[in-house]
């Protein structure tokens, strides 16, 4: 379920978005728990101009490979949020050459109902789908 | 007030996209019960690479018409949103020809002082927006 | 750490689209009290159709300068968010000739433990960034 958006600079290959795409959906699935099918990704390509990103002071490069990941999803506990990050900066560095100095992220939570798959049902409500399944 | 970002594959006609528009406002405006100049829609068309979507698991096809329509609101009640969720599907059934397994929605809520309409001014705080002419 | 989105429609120069982006920056930091490094700006263009705007019935006039900024954030005080709308306001006038009644705001919270600013790490949880740097 999460709603997953990944801001990333122009300049890379198809490919390269693609496997940009898959790593982080195998990433969400092993820290969130999800179902492989749960897959729900917004891909957006900036200018520079369009993306600016600086450190907060923390001392870190941000190149052209930087990589901002937005999540949309119901609560987490927090150790599934520390496991994400860890999970998407090792998986970024060893499947895509992104260095973990150049991976953002940013998790809003919501409830159960507010997400509707389809059909006009929020299959959180209806029991179509539950915490077992997703969490 | 809400905002509503929805998210399309690109392939759609300028008519086909502004009814679209048009019938999530009519949803949003019946389920939500907000003012119909209570209007703030962003439309995303995306490369099929760009937007990747599958079903949890749910059973569902999803076609080159899957809509997400992603809404930032203040606090709703739960009937309300289950409103809006069956609204949508109906109505983009009817008015725009999309299946019901293609619509999805998710919902972030804020607070009342989240909210500048212009001016300066958080207008639910002011109170030159009342709960009554808004919920 | 706000992750600051600001719409526009297409039609600024590049030199006009900055000045908004630095504009915008100056009062998050003013209004929000954050570091000057804590800069994570999206910019979106849009025609005049995929950025639909009215008014809630206010009575303001909306022109094809419009801006709506959107912001995640962690909690802040509803003085800081009063404060930023009217800076926002008043710079984007007197920096950018963009009248008050062309200024939305909207913002969504989240926690310290939603933020990874790089390095698979959240740095609000493990003190690399403590409260009294950002807020």
């Amino acid at each position: 379920m999460p709603v997953v958006r990944i801001h990333v600079f122009k300049g890379r290959t198809g490919d390269e978005l693609q496997r940009l795409l898959d790593v982080a959906h195998d990433a969400v699935v092993e820290a969130f728990g999800v179902p492989r099918r749960d897959r729900y990704q917004i891909l957006e390509e900036h200018e520079k101009s369009h993306l600016q990103v600086l450190d907060t002071g923390l001392g870190m490069d941000r190149s052209e490979r930087f990589v901002l990941v937005e999540i949309i999803s119901r609560v987490r506990p927090r150790t599934a949020k520390l496991d994400l990050y860890e999970t998407l900066a090792r998986s970024f560095r060893i499947e895509c050459g992104i260095d973990p100095s150049d991976v953002m992220v940013s998790i809003v939570e919501n409830s159960d109902e507010d997400w509707s798959f389809g059909m006009g049902r929020a299959q959180f409500i209806t029991g179509e789908l539950t915490a077992s399944r997703t969490d």
